[in-house]
């Protein structure tokens, strides 16, 4: 058997285990009782030790040489290099340190899910310390091995092939327009009237609504499921992909659109190579062209005109009252406001959100700050671009998000990254397809024909450079965002 | 590290991957989008394969030897012994064979759900013979290892103990009363007036009323769940306990005792001895013990006066109608039907089913007959057992079950020597429990304490036979099941 063949049967075997770990996480995040919860953490932490142990077995590094003097043919050559790239994350890092940041980690985010809420900073930085050590570590780990600066090749991780130099370009230039763009559209909307939601919305038919406009985005039901769990997120496998919700019977403007995002995750996830299926190269891209294609769903579409109108209708299928009229629906979707929440923050302002983590990201873990500098940090910087003071407010400041409890530094970029690829596979495919008149005919198949065609399975094939030129004729571009952003909210 | 310790700890890493399997199980029958099952058929197989490589290390059998060397408390021994059960069963087949086998069983098992419905027993026999043939080598090789006959050995691995011969004595006497019995029974019965089931019966409110009923039987719902199977079953892990059942709108009467009768099994494994979970002693006995506990809740609990009492109270919170007064209740959870299906079969009658099945597997697997046999003796036995002809009738004759599609001989009894011991420890019970005046009460814990401390805590740490003597003063005695069905039928 070749070289390269053994490697694609040991990643269809390590997949296989992946399978196991995606789908009774998904079941811990949305079925399990509690107490079932030790029992299964530990099931969990050792199927990883497994596969931890299969993504490290010693002959892989002979597989891998020799199977680059194979005679390969283009997409052999793309696996290969995918498979190489999953093989070294997970030699780099000395087994002592793996132990000891997830421990640091679990332990981190088990105490921040208390102290969050009791503003207790104080408590948090105690155990945060340890795990911003244990991070620059791995970091520079990641760094001497890859000839990056600490920070990208965090960001490596994530997003391969982005890094700091170009995300400070990109954001140094979303700055200059981007709090007076936000000014302006809260002045605009100021004297707009809208009706909140004032009801009761059952859970049972918020549920009903979110199946239907599932349908609408073609979700493969055949392959897939929708459930609900505390933290809506898109898990399970290729071939059944597990999307959640959460339903607040007191309004059903989150559950609903965030349905809309994870179906983008999930019909990326359906739309995989499937002749690749257990290989990295059959796997999504990255974490930003993820994100792409949540926020193609939820912004670019979910948004429009016509879909808002089709939301209406569907919801005035289950619900009666004058929220529910499409410009109100519109009105609801696109109200901006400076606030201090980023998982609440509308599209205008979530930018910001995010490059103010970066930049502190990144800063922290070059080592050119202090852990204890970050509350200071977040609350000018806070200041300078939504006009808001986290002054000795650590619960709605830099204690409010999970990603930097256990050390998930470079991760906060792809939400941007995401947000600008889907402004700009949006430009690019208006101009073969009628999007608003696809949109308004309530079959959008041509829409998923392109982004299949053109995203989905192409799985981790290209780079995201290549990707991203191969649908739009260019790498990132920006400017689609910008004019985007002008062009709905102006 | 003792030999023995080593041993605990080995254990309870093959739990672990056994807990996935078991969660990944359960989601399969009970969540699983039909697009999903190759995928998760082929991650299923390689946790197979790794967990039973896990169980034939070679250093086992030397450490077993060792640690039958240590100084072992009276638990300690007990614990032993189980893992030395286990460890031999792992080990006794040849991997090709059980290979072979699965293989086979899975074609078989296969096309046998559409040879059913077809009555197509040629087509069924053509690959059945294999199976036969390959289970036959199995019970050879289990026979050699245990100086048993093939059939014993196979009734081995789901009765620990249990032989052929006692059965024989056992099922002998049986066929003695039962017959006349039944024919007494229906006699009986015949002017019965009762209301069968005739509305629609949602599948909210049965679930509704099967959750309420499960909280009377004192299920733990923070240790498990009630979802719904085509085929219900009691399935997770002890700390998270997943039961199933399956409603039709057409009647309620099947899922309302089903959840009974899986609450039963789950309350088995939810009770089973924490300080041991993960170790072989710490699991349930054995098939028969389970099913003991099952039939406990769902025929000496569920079908008796005062539990009907309740049952009806609780049906009338979600419905209303004539079929739902106690006494009709009473008549339709006590109605006796000679009839071909098992798994329809009410108290009384299903013995005959069982004996009927065990009379023919033993005799197949120790080489007396030939599986081209099976119809006619099946024929024979239903007309002298319950009055019936299965003459060409595959599809409600000898097809109709499918454990022996994919070779599960030595199975069946189970079901008998459950209903058995069930009878024997309600006798034992109502010594010192006044069960009839508890179950009127409402609060059922004295009769969930006297199973907690007679049969849940105590795993496997006892045979069958001292679990049995130290529960009822005793070993299995069929007399508690005659006069049981005696007491309810004449």
């Amino acid at each position: 058997m070749s070289a390269f063949k053994k490697l694609v049967e040991h990643s269809q075997k390590c997949s296989r285990f992946q399978h196991l770990a995606s789908i009774c996480g998904w079941d811990q995040a949305s079925m399990m009782p509690s107490g079932g919860n030790q029992a299964r953490s530990e099931a969990m932490a050792e199927l990883s030790v497994h596969i931890h142990g299969l993504m490290t077995q010693p002959q892989l590094g002979d597989w891998i040489s020799d199977a680059e003097n194979e005679a390969l043919n283009g997409e052999q050559q793309s696996s290969l290099r995918e498979i190489k790239r999953q093989w070294q994350q997970a030699n780099l890092l000395p087994e002592k340190l793996v132990e000891a940041k997830s421990l640091a980690g679990s332990k981190c985010e088990h105490a921040w899910r208390s102290q969050r809420g009791n503003n207790d900073w104080a408590g948090f930085e105690k155990n945060w310390r340890e795990v911003v050590e244990l991070s620059r570590e791995e970091a520079q780990i990641r760094a001497d091995a890859a000839n990056l600066t600490p920070y990208d090749a965090m960001l490596d991780i994530y997003e391969p092939g982005t890094s700091s130099a170009s995300l400070d370009t990109l954001f140094a230039d979303v700055k200059t327009w981007l709090p007076s763009l936000i000014d302006e559209v809260i002045e605009k909307q100021s004297s707009e009237q809208f009706n909140a939601p004032s009801g009761i919305y059952s859970t049972e038919k918020q549920k009903a609504l979110g199946l239907e406009v599932m349908k609408l985005l073609q979700f493969d039901f055949e392959h897939g499921r929708l459930d609900e769990s505390v933290h809506p997120f898109c898990g399970g496998v290729p071939s059944d992909v597990r999307i959640t919700t959460r339903y607040d019977e007191a309004e059903f403007v989150q559950s609903l659109m965030g349905i809309v995002h994870e179906t983008g995750h999930a019909r990326y996830e359906q739309g995989l190579p499937k002749h690749l299926a257990g290989q990295p190269a059959g796997e999504a891209r990255s974490m930003g062209i993820h994100e792409s294609q949540s926020l193609f769903f939820e912004m670019q579409v979910g948004r429009s005109d016509p879909f808002i109108g089709h939301l209406a209708n569907l919801a005035g299928q289950q619900f009666s009252g004058s929220e529910f009229e499409q410009k109100n629906f519109q009105k609801i979707y696109t109200r901006v406001k400076k606030d201090f929440i980023r998982v609440d923050a509308d599209e205008l302002t979530y930018p910001a959100h995010v490059i103010l983590r970066y930049e502190i990201e990144r800063d922290l873990i070059n080592g050119n700050i202090k852990h204890t500098d970050v509350p200071e940090l977040w609350n000018t910087k806070m200041q300078s671009y939504l006009g808001l003071s986290t002054q000795g407010n650590f619960t709605n400041g830099c204690m409010q998000d999970i990603h930097w409890t256990d050390g998930a530094f470079g991760y906060f970029p792809s939400y941007t990254l995401g947000a600008m690829y889907a402004a700009q596979f949006m430009a690019s495919m208006k101009k073969t397809v009628d999007v608003n008149a696809v949109i308004e005919n309530g079959d959008l198949s041509p829409i998923f024909t392109w982004l299949e065609s053109n995203i989905w399975s192409k799985g981790s094939l290209l780079t995201t450079d290549d990707l991203v030129k191969g649908a739009t004729g260019e790498t990132l571009n920006a400017q689609y965002f910008k004019d985007h952003l002008r062009s709905r909210y102006l």
